[in-house]
């Protein structure tokens, strides 16, 4: 019988997988969980999307450009321009997802070998698309007790080998919710230039800030222009994850030139998807204004929730809808298994994320866990309520 | 300036690519171009597919799972099973089009360096996969006189080292409407289970089989399951191709366990699609006989037209809609240029995809042409008198 590759082998299991089977048994056994594990938002896609799914008359569903259609780029490019990037379409391939636009980057700019440095915690799946390209994942970690601020750029300085093609930053960050200062985004846009870098900057929250800080791109970053790499995606923005439609941008022309090469082998993105896309580009500004009032006040909710319990403390997010909280405890993996298997509140418990899955460094943030606030205000302060009972029962185990 | 990768300067582009600005140049001057170059069928995608999705009632468009819904796959795995491919929904993984599938099956079953043979010519963006997984492609020459049968197996052997992991068929072929007899099937499946290696099958034409001839699936043959990897598509059996749906099937837990993760970093298939996927389960069987009778007929205006040329020959396709033929020119490449560039027929001209692109050996198909007959009987005939006229024109040039 032939074997897997080691590459097959390799591949991570994303860090809330390991999760699944207890949390369906839970279900099994009739419990209701409360969800904090993941990022699928439950706000309403805005209806002119799906409005343009509803009332499209295609008769044949056919391939449309390999970098999407030309009228989607288009309208993009003028969005961009209005948030302060100054795009044309032809620096935009559209992607099947931000996932997508991640793996074309990573394929466009480094072979096996390569090394990547990204501040640590960050989104699991890097890790995946990093060993699908035989890329090193090389970490540098932002510290919790500055709710994970960039860096020092003398620690960039040190991990810099001959190896090292990018720095991947995502901003605002998923798991750590910071909001990268524009102080901070032009350091790194003077270490990139010094050492001939590119930055990736993963921007799929950049919608989500707070407290009215303003969210600072790296395609906004004049002399970047030929190192800058921005990824995008419409599934948090217009809460339609399932939609599967993101977007790789850059000035850089043979970084374009690459990724449509990437972009042409796999012939399309999804066209249907395409359709809602470029319609949710019309989405009422108040549609957003709503979107960030209520998760501001779930913000609230949950890191007032957090700071009240005995021991809990929490990196406060600016940005992005998840939070890294350090509870009591030692394990939080077999913590968030216990409170799938051995507890409940009146029949009900929470699925938390184990942190430790979004370092890179093996052991760290072992008492952290990622709290998504994507759950309405009653379910989030619910959730919390169960949380401290749980902290108190599982001391006392 | 930072530079980009080998990997990205070394990927293919699609041979077709290279003709489109003399395509766009012609289009411009205002000549129609009968376009022969692509496998974009015109017939209709069926409604039941099409009301699917107009008559969806989401609210929220979030993630799938990440394998796809399972109540696709459950129906399709009834499908399968009516199809003579015994498979259950847990051997079925849906992808981002066929090409997602054979993507995560390169980085499943190969690590760079290692080697996947394949008969020439082949699909070009195979190419494609295989350079963004480091995988060196060995052709094996399927000869035009045979209408591209499969080669001798003693010349599979010849081309085995211990790198090779896979053979890679597609049946029926694309480029070459070659339909593999059972017979051929099962000496591959004797010949992957004599060196261990895996049989990848790309059976995205599988129902185009003309003249009442049988397709026999890789997953019909006992005692192959470990060895044999399906790769399918929605994207011609349905004329659905902006979907990007297809799957990866196999039966080998090692494999899809690993795929599996490639699937759960790009977190989930396009969600409309799946919709219109699984309703187009439903198509009834009149829409293939019609679509089957609509193909045979092209194909046979497509074969005795350009017999009756002098000096062309062609394979004669059993399946898919693409044929081979051989032009009495010297280069495909210049004649398909010419075409767009120099040459009219009351202000038409056709565009043809020169074969040398399917070939992975080099020089080889030079004076070949991919016709794919996905045009209505009229254009059909009209494209081939262009073909004839021009071929005087371009010899007296
Ligand atoms: C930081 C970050 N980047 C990229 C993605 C990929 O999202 P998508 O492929 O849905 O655009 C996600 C999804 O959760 C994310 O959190
Ligand atoms: C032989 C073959 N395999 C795979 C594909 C990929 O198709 P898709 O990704 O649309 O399923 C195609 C598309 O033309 C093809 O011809």
């Amino acid at each position: 019988m032939p074997n897997i590759s080691q590459k097959g082998s390799q591949m991570p299991e994303s860090p809330i997988r390991k999760l699944v089977p207890y949390a369906e048994a839970a279900i099994a056994k009739g419990k209701t969980i409360y969800q904090l594990n993941i990022g699928q938002p439950d706000i309403k896609t805005p209806e002119v999307a799906l409005d343009a799914i509803k009332n499209n008359n295609l008769e044949v569903l056919s391939y449309s450009h390999s970098a999407g259609f030309q009228s989607y780029r288009n309208k993009l490019a003028q969005y961009y321009s209005k948030h302060d990037i100054p795009v044309n379409s032809d620096e935009i391939i559209i992607t099947t997802g931000g996932s997508e636009a991640l793996l074309f980057t990573m394929g466009s700019i480094t072979d096996p070998g390569d090394e990547v440095i990204i501040p640590e915690p960050f989104y699991a799946n890097y890790n995946g698309f990093a060993t699908a390209s035989g890329v090193k994942v090389v970490p540098i970690q932002a510290a919790f007790e500055d709710d994970f601020a960039l860096p020092a750029i003398s620690e960039f300085e040190r991990l810099i080998t001959e190896k090292t093609k990018a720095i991947l930053l995502c901003n605002p960050g998923n798991p750590t919710g910071y909001l990268y200062t524009k102080e901070e985004i032009q350091q790194i846009a003077d270490l990139a230039k010094k050492h001939d870098l590119f930055v990736v900057a993963d921007e799929v929250y950049r919608e989500f800030a707070y407290d009215g800080i303003t969210h600072h791109s790296i395609m906004s970053i004049p002399g970047l222009e030929q190192h800058a790499i921005m990824v995008d995606s419409v599934s948090k923005r217009y809460s339609m994850c399932g939609a599967r439609i993101g977007c790789l941008v850059s000035k850089n022309k043979a970084v374009i030139s690459a990724a449509m090469k990437f972009a042409q082998a796999r012939l399309s993105p999804p066209t249907f998807a395409q359709i809602a896309s470029e319609a949710a580009l019309d989405t009422p500004q108040e549609y957003f204004d709503e979107v960030i009032e209520e998760y501001t006040l779930r913000r609230n909710i949950l890191i007032e929730g957090l700071e009240k319990i005995e021991g809990v403390k929490v990196a406060k997010p600016k940005g992005a809808f998840y939070c890294i909280a350090e509870l009591p405890i030692e394990d939080a993996e077999d913590f968030a298994k216990w409170l799938l298997e051995n507890f409940q509140l009146n029949n009900e418990t929470i699925m938390v994320a184990p942190a430790a899955g979004f370092y890179s460094t093996p052991n760290t943030g072992m008492n952290q866990v990622r709290i998504a606030y994507v759950l309405k205000k009653e379910n989030l302060e619910r959730a919390i309520e169960i949380l401290e009972k749980a902290l108190t029962q599982y001391k006392n185990r």
